[in-house]
């Protein structure tokens, strides 16, 4: 995080107040486990809806202490963070040993609920009712979108319209909601609070597409070896969608190797799969998809009244869009 | 639930459209699972908390339709279900498979952190600020001391206040909230919010502490074996821990045998417990101490003004904690 912001000390003070307001809320009343939730609290990466929130909020007419709603949105964040550690039964995330791993999937559940509950708690004491119902739409939309998502893995589902109405209420919904609760909240005009709810959804639909298009170019270890993770996991991303239809009947054969139930995939398996949607040219048309997100959200950004925040949030959506941190 | 409201035709065709009306929120947007969380619903049992809130809302100053926010009530307790079949791991609940064992883990965590955005979304849509945020409140506070309930389980704590603060969080604040939302929308007086959110209270502890009376006094089988759930469970009640101090030195080696990580207890040690219990006298203390709260709530409804709402309140209560249903 320090290192993302470094160059945005207003914003990374401002981050640091947020980071401190959850660790309060998080250690008060009679929440047992506030240590190792604080603890994810402090490894946590680059708070990047928090900060959109605060960057929005530099474009209202009147200044507003944002930190408490910035917190609730985070804290958000953290809750699934802890649920998603319970779901895949992961020991570690960010170095530090999880709460699951620690306490038990019972004791992790009830520790994202009660941060659930406490971050709705928050929003409805720290900001206007349209924002606490944003709030609650958002994470329930998130819900909704990886339980579809669960649900369809495995399937291989071709459309490209349901691939980008997941990754709409996956990814883009959160940047874009962040950006539109600051703008409220500070009270921006209409015209500026449109702009950064389009800005947001269009950058976050960039930052998905692209995060899908680099789990298939990387690759790991000595032997290069294609991460592939999503297509391992069962889930069907832009790239494979493309290539399907670039070459019918190639991608069946391959994919029948990768099935519920069956045994996890070797890495030829996968291999062949990743070459093969390499091979498509799938890569490059996901790459341009998502470069046309990218030239949509600066459009919107550079409606913005011109100045110091303006700048600063055009100049982090770039690095953020262009992975250069 | 139709057997326990049969007396009660209003309350009960109330109760009917609050059940509605969360099967219409279920079903509504792009919730994938909405099917087996309606079957949920309408296995659903006495529907308490969205009875008691609308019983309150009867003492109001103007009538309100308190459909949608008992509604959000009683979505959270639905969430509450789902997440708990998952930390147990459960097949069935009422008899219908859970969404635990017909979709995993993964996305019964994701269906109940849905229901909580859902639940907010509704509560802050259809009631006060003061009530969405006490929505909050309580489920944070539930959360919270069950997860005390489970770090504390095997350590046999001998604490009677801390056993009472465990169940004033766990059930007295669900009964005490539900009350008192229902009078506040409906904006009764405030000497009768104050009458309801006490009764809700005592009726609360009352329960639980029958609850906990009634583990250690059933049994089951041919053989009648012991239920004693709790015990098993590591869980300390109120009359374990009334029966350790009645008879020092003697569950010690007795309680030797239900440790973490120790083989499932046999029924004989866990018999050994119950008789030692049951000769104790704390049975019959315990059952003094709920006597003594439920003593409590009915002279809190003694003084709401007279009326059928009262006399159908007081009615209600009495029934259930005399399990007379």
């Amino acid at each position: 995080m320090t290192e993302f912001w470094k160059e945005l000390p207003e914003i990374s003070a401002k981050l640091d107040a947020v980071r401190a307001r959850m660790k309060d809320v998080v250690g008060s009343g009679r929440f047992p486990l506030a240590e190792p939730v604080q603890e994810l609290i402090d490894a946590n990466g680059k708070m990047l809806r928090p900060a959109f929130l605060i960057m929005a909020g530099r474009f209202g007419k009147r200044p507003k202490d944002l930190t408490d709603l910035a917190a609730a949105v985070e804290l958000l964040h953290v809750a699934t963070l802890i649920h998603d550690d319970v779901i895949d039964a992961s020991d570690t995330r960010r170095g530090i040993p999880t709460v699951h791993s620690r306490y038990g999937a019972k004791d992790a559940v009830l520790a994202g609920d009660w941060l659930f509950s406490r971050c709705f708690r928050l929003a409805s004491e720290s900001s206007s009712p349209e924002n606490a119902r944003l709030l609650a739409a958002l994470i329930g939309a998130l819900c909704s979108e990886e339980i579809h998502q669960d649900l369809e893995r495995y399937s291989w589902p071709r459309s490209e319209r349901n691939y980008l109405r997941k990754i709409a209420g996956k990814t883009a919904a959160l940047f874009s909601l962040s950006l539109r609760a600051g703008a409220v909240e500070a009270k921006a005009s209409p015209s500026t609070v449109a702009a950064l709810t389009r800005a947001g959804y269009a950058a976050g639909m960039a930052f998905q597409v692209m995060d899908d298009v680099l789990d298939y170019e990387s690759s790991e270890g000595a032997m290069r070896k294609p991460v592939a993770s999503d297509v391992r996991e069962g889930l069907c991303t832009l790239p494979l969608i493309l290539a399907m239809r670039a070459v019918p009947g190639r991608f069946e054969p391959l994919l029948a190797a990768v099935g519920r139930g069956l045994a996890r995939p070797d890495d030829a398996a996968i291999g062949a799969i990743v070459d093969a949607v390499r091979e498509s040219g799938a890569i490059s048309s996901s790459r341009d998809l998502a470069s046309a997100y990218t030239g949509r959200a600066m459009r919107e950004l550079s409606r913005l009244p011109p100045g110091t925040p303006r700048d600063e949030l055009r100049g982090t959506v770039e690095r953020l869009l262009s992975r250069d941190y």
